[in-house]
């Protein structure tokens, strides 16, 4: 059993801030008290214990304590993003077997017509009901819940438990340090593990987090120039939005800036020599949602001697490559305690691990000194601005349309998000690229539609008829 | 599962400073090869994975890599009190059926003469065989065993685990902090879990300790003055010696020097305010063998506010008292993945928990912010410089002699030691002090030896017959 997070750390360190949005900062006595309102009006609203429930809304603070609400009811919350096509939230939706999803006003159009829905204003206008909360978790209790692809092309709904959660932050303090003094800054979305994962360790480490609804560049340029923050996750754009920033305005990082942590693909060496030159220290990492955030980051030390390279892992993680010899290629394994137990719906049966380890699908080498390398994403995955495109998932969409036989993506290099989809058709019947934008537009995030469509005659096939995607861009 | 500490931290930063000893340093990587050339020596001598061994010896780097050569075998390691009398020694070797016991030379003489040994000369000459070291550990792993006494007077052998002393160094991060530039001060024996939770927090930290055999004022007060370490634990009376250390030669702390941790009773007000002046920090802290270390710490900012409270519970851990209403006093009771699993020997079938509670003897009370006040130890415990006495285990002692009927100990205050026992005792026939003291000398550590013997007509008793040990006091 491990305490209730929200309970033990407003007992130990009440009056400390913990977090902050524009002018308005609360503690963790406050945050406790706001969301053990939370949860007596969910209850009243008919939430059960342990129940499942989906949450969606933007960055801000009233989403926080909605879902420490849900935590003190040992709620499963699964995260829904916002970027999604309706067609996409109500796979989730319907394979989660959610019965009610709590949402922001300003996001319920974004949700399908039919779904069951709870308003945060309606939550916080009721009057709550007395109810017991427990003071401790179990290790394997589902905090959250949050959906990734891979290649079947169907998204699987991954469990992160109390204990993943956990070992996920105490083997980054471990890596990275801690001091009272610390200060997250979080402009990553809160339904990915990378922002989510800064709430848990505000919680565990007692320091925090101020928060922004969306990325914005001037604000985080004054925050690390003037030592308002002292940590922040990024994605490579996000990065480089910075330093520009920084570069534009002739700043320079405060040297209570400690450290900046990309993950999500890798960081161009140029961006490294610019952060250097900023006074900035980058630490890239390599995660995923199965690990509940980081599992390997390369030290700030190490950034240029080890170009490419995504570190060692942490200190409770170890990581393999499933290669006959030292040094080769192959798939990363992965295992500790920071691994999924499982997903849930239609992949519930799936074992995410063989022998306790995890099978990344991603392609990596671990170097003489036990550096990994990440060479190729799993599933020729597409990274985007920090967020995960499968391209076999917007194949399964595009060949859903009458008039298209087959599909292939793949990503092409792009100086904004790193990279873009591109799709390559073959055709049963003719259909203008303005109907199958809409149709795309009807199912998928709009990250995730092919920015180019190229009717082709046949796709690149192997022996037993697999595409093969490495060679869609031979194509062009 | 959780990595091997010792292959996992030289992996992950192979040339950090782990070890300084006089004017000799190891890194991690260093202490690797060492340790793994240790295990091969083991196996070489016969000693199996897994077999419970005993430890004895100096606080010496090579003590240290005799027990990670025995963590690497997964051995479970019997910490051998170098103190204690040759009668004590043969029961904690006998209870725990542990066939060889490793020792430095210089301590054969402290051992009986029957019992099977292995000096670390031998072990360090041999000619080590291949042998296959675990990569990974269970959590309920034992690591360590370590007697501690009680109320029955016979010391029983506490279980810690791998997952009690990890959870133990992750809490005691989440309230000090951490950074690459921490070394720990290590003067405290490393048979007890003072001690040894330093070469723990050392491996999980990645941080260097600086070890001494031996408590030295001059080199201590010189550490500290000059910022050559960061942490210390120590007991009140260690404590004073490096204030009047630092006092005398008109120093002051390093503002490198971060925290002094006391534990094993409380501090007196007078030495909190001395500390103030020479810009030393003091966190108390309570904790025991069973918990693995500490379990509560004060932090600095309270140590005058909060006079005589050892703070709140570390992150993982619960403590909370056995009393009808809030405030009130009674047992201290705690909970969390600290507390050790069980014993051995006679006491294996004894749990130390109801309803995963520790049940501790100490009585306290919380006060209303939660900070917890210890007003009465164990059993009546007696803490003399550090070092535990219970009270029941002298009495056994003492009534085993011919000429003893009745025997009563309890602890008067000490300037020197804080404590020191006194025993009172009823005669069956007459025995002279010296006879006395020769006896005690062959069954008990010398610092349990009562300091004055007072013979009496008879002891204190209630109704039921049991001594009452706090009224012995009014027998003077």
């Amino acid at each position: 059993m491990y305490p209730n997070w929200i309970l033990q750390r407003a007992y130990l360190t009440p009056t400390r801030a913990a977090l902050t949005f524009g002018n308005n900062s609360w503690t963790f006595d406050q945050i406790k008290e706001i969301s053990l309102n939370r949860a007596e009006q969910l209850a009243a609203l008919g939430i059960q214990h342990k129940q499942r429930i989906a949450l969606l809304g933007p960055s801000q603070p009233r989403l926080i304590f909605m879902m420490y609400g849900c935590m003190h009811l040992q709620c499963e919350m699964v995260m829904l993003n916002r970027k999604l096509s309706k067609a996409e939230l109500e796979y989730q939706i319907q394979d989660a077997e959610v019965e009610v999803v709590l949402v922001d006003e300003t996001d319920v159009d974004i949700l399908p017509a039919n779904i069951q829905k709870l308003t945060f204003s309606t939550i916080e206008e009721s009057k709550g009901v007395k109810v017991d909360i427990a003071h401790d978790w179990p290790v394997d209790q589902t905090i959250t819940i949050m959906y990734t692809s891979g290649t079947t092309g169907f998204p699987k709904g991954v469990r992160q438990t109390v204990g993943n959660h956990q070992s996920s932050a105490l083997s980054s303090v471990l890596n990275i340090g801690l001091t009272e003094e610390d200060v997250w800054l979080c402009a990553l979305p809160l339904f990915h593990i990378s922002g989510f994962s800064i709430l848990v360790r505000s919680l565990l480490y007692g320091n925090e987090v101020k928060l922004y609804e969306k990325f914005d560049k001037e604000c985080a340029v004054q925050d690390i120039a003037e030592g308002r923050v002292t940590h922040m996750s990024v994605v490579a754009v996000i990065l480089e939005r910075i330093l520009h920033g920084l570069e534009e305005k002739q700043l320079k990082a405060s040297p209570k800036f400690k450290v900046m942590l990309p993950g999500g693909g890798p960081v161009p060496k140029k961006y490294l020599e610019r952060a250097h030159q900023l006074g900035i220290a980058v630490c890239q990492t390599y995660g995923m949602t199965e690990t509940s955030s980081q599992t390997a980051t390369l030290s700030n030390k190490d950034a240029l001697r080890k170009l490419g390279s995504v570190g060692k892992p942490l200190f409770f993680n170890q990581i393999k490559i499933d290669a006959n010899e030292q040094g080769r290629e192959g798939e990363i394994l992965i295992r500790g305690p920071h691994v999924t137990p499982g997903y849930i719906g239609r992949f519930a049966e799936k074992s995410p691990t063989i022998d306790g380890w995890l099978h990344t699908g991603d392609i990596g080498y671990l170097d003489e000194e036990g550096y990994l390398y990440v060479v190729d994403r799993r599933s020729d995955l597409i990274i985007s601005g920090g967020e995960n495109i499968y391209p076999a998932e917007v194949e399964n969409v595009l060949m859903g349309h009458d008039a298209i036989r087959e599909a292939g993506v793949c990503g092409i290099e792009d100086e904004v998000w790193g990279q873009v989809p591109i799709a390559f058709i073959v055709l049963k019947s003719d259909i203008s690229e303005e109907e199958l934008q809409k149709y795309c537009l009807e199912k998928l995030a709009k990250y995730k539609i092919p920015k180019q469509f190229y009717v082709v005659q046949e796709l690149p096939r192997n022996g037993s008829n697999k595409l093969m995607r490495r060679k869609l861009k031979d194509l062009l």
